[in-house]
């Protein structure tokens, strides 16, 4: 891997007493966020980097942390010294959303209003909620203007969602591996994840945390659905095929194929220790994503309010947001005028392609942010 | 619809008391299948076809009962005077299968060594068991050679092994919208949907007959998911696009978007009459099915135990088993010199097309059976 880790980081804590309004009509009286940041601010404060996370990553996104050396930030590959995110250069912020469940306020935490876990009563929390306490914490930090955000997936659409809330704080959008709304059908993939988590008796109605009980069962079963819809058909068959744990088939419903064993796997280490209500709410901030409905669903006419320069990248074997929904955007722009550079790569990792260290593709990230005027 | 429907029919059962030997290696000491048929068998029993269903099927595939006038078979658009499997012409066999919850033996059943239900001690069941049971059924019938045996799905998985295990019995296979074996994806979204039945508490280890529970809400997850894997994105897209339920979010978690509505009425429909563990064993059926195992993977040296007439039908929408599966059956009978007529059709409705009523998929069948000899 090219250039260096940022080696150890610590988390911070950010405290905002000022009321939040949400996309839903609810309000948060207060709310923290926990954030990391990586290298320095400028004098200018104009080196700044935001990196978004998706469904189920938080603020730890580069480095470790000094007692946990083995906890390295889950796009670490892309952030340090010479790499595409360069520190030595700029200034990057990973910030854990909220409704998440790594130190922001979220669903586990308290109510004020009952001292006990908010639980199902969390107010429900859309991608530009997201940005308005992203834009709190900018304030904090002295941060007018980010030269870029930069998000895969759901962080993807929080890229978007900044170049169309606050024109004038974003000069450029990394958008990787996104949409401008989702599907029908990746809404029905959601809805099964949902249903998994809702109908598992021990969820009791969200309130699962007062109960003692975590819905393990269903949250298992989401990670699970959502792992297939990560990886590409063919990635799955190049890495498993048919082949079988013990060599011949035992006929019975434990583990046959090596693909049901690293399926389970994967549900198993995600319910043992994601919360499940910030689960819901981040599936459901994924639905609720669609910027065009500012426009009467015209995203040319919602594009037109965006002033930031935009790399968007997507992903030849990404079948939850395949290439063709990363050039609607890159059209919109492109009707609008607007500074746009398009890249699809060829890399067989499907939608989790773009966590993966890649020359080609992290080449295209590090010339873009190049050019980038600090 | 061109034809006419075959009109009111019968079920009928047959008892088989010959053991059967399982692919599991276990044993059924007798077992009973239920099927209708349609047309008449001509004196030579030259005229047969067999109809063998996927998934969710059964044996009432054309017509409806007296008493039930809506009840119409699950194929009926195909079948019938005038229709591309002409009842004038042909005689038509439609059965339940082994482990089916339709009157077929199955985990529902009577196991005879301890009078309670078979539930989770019904022996796995493989499609070369299917055609056994088949087999039995066509001796008993007085059908030496079907003059075809037509299936989608993995009722096409069917059909082909009939070609494989008794290839002086079936002169035309008829192979529709279905592949040589699972890829791990396939086998994935099965697992997943077989992880739900089992993970809910209603289960009871498949015993839930004796503790008048069932497991509906793992029956009703699998079920939604499979549904998404049976339709096209761009159905989903068009049938249902982003239409909320009632014009505006609702911020909650009950039905915003039609698709959830679509998803749950169905996965709700199936887990009220089907059995959980025909469910199991029938997506065991299709992750064991590899025909070409006998011959160490090689397709083609399998295909080269086969003496009938193919015709492969793909659809070009199918994401579940592509054209591309159906082109690897071709691909081995053809390296065989076999003689095989393959129609890739365009339609929209991905996986369930094989269901669907088309003048250009409908003609090819019609066009295929149409010179056959009887």
């Amino acid at each position: 891997m090219p250039g260096q880790s940022v080696g150890a980081v610590k988390a911070q804590r950010a405290r905002f007493n000022q009321p939040l309004q949400l996309r839903s009509g609810g309000i948060l009286p207060a709310f923290d966020l926990v954030y990391e940041t990586y290298g320095t601010l400028n004098a200018a404060g104009s080196n700044a980097i935001l990196v978004c996370h998706a469904l189920s990553g938080h603020h730890h996104v580069a480095g470790h942390y000094a007692d946990q050396p083995d906890n390295v930030g889950w796009w670490d590959n892309i952030i340090g010294p010479g790499r595409p995110l360069d520190t030595d250069r700029f200034f990057i912020v990973g910030v854990n959303n909220l409704g998440g469940c790594h130190g922001s306020t979220g669903p586990s935490s308290a109510n004020p209003a009952t001292g006990k876990p908010w639980g199902a009563d969390f107010p429900m929390i859309a991608v530009s909620d997201w940005v308005e306490a992203q834009a709190r914490l900018a304030d904090r930090l002295g941060i007018d203007s980010w030269a870029a955000v930069i998000g895969g997936s759901l962080g993807g659409m929080q890229a978007l969602r900044w170049t169309i809330s606050y024109p004038e704080r974003i000069r450029h959008a990394i958008v990787i591996a996104s949409a401008p709304k989702l599907s029908a059908q990746n809404i029905a993939f959601n809805d099964v994840a949902r249903q998994a988590i809702l109908t598992d008796p021990d969820f009791h109605g969200g309130h699962y945390y007062e109960h003692g009980t975590r819905p393990v069962r269903g949250l298992r079963l989401a990670r699970m659905l959502g792992h297939i819809t990560y990886l590409s058909d063919d990635q799955m068959g190049e890495k498993f095929g048919r082949e079988l744990r013990n060599g011949s088939f035992s006929f019975d419903f434990d583990v046959e194929f090596e693909i049901e064993s690293y399926l389970r796997y994967q549900g198993d280490k995600f319910a043992g220790h994601f919360d499940a209500n910030t689960y819901l709410l981040m599936t459901k901030a994924l639905d609720y994503f669609d910027p065009a409905r500012l426009d009467d669903g015209d995203l040319n006419a919602t594009m037109a309010r965006t002033r930031a320069g935009f790399l968007v990248v997507s992903f030849s074997t990404d079948w939850r947001f395949t290439p063709a929904r990363s050039r609607e955007i890159v059209a919109a722009l492109l009707a609008n005028g607007r500074d746009v550079s398009y890249a699809e790569i060829g890399l067989n990792f499907g939608h989790d392609s773009f966590l993966m260290e890649d020359a080609h593709y992290h080449g295209v990230v590090a010339a873009y942010l190049g050019n980038i005027k600090t």
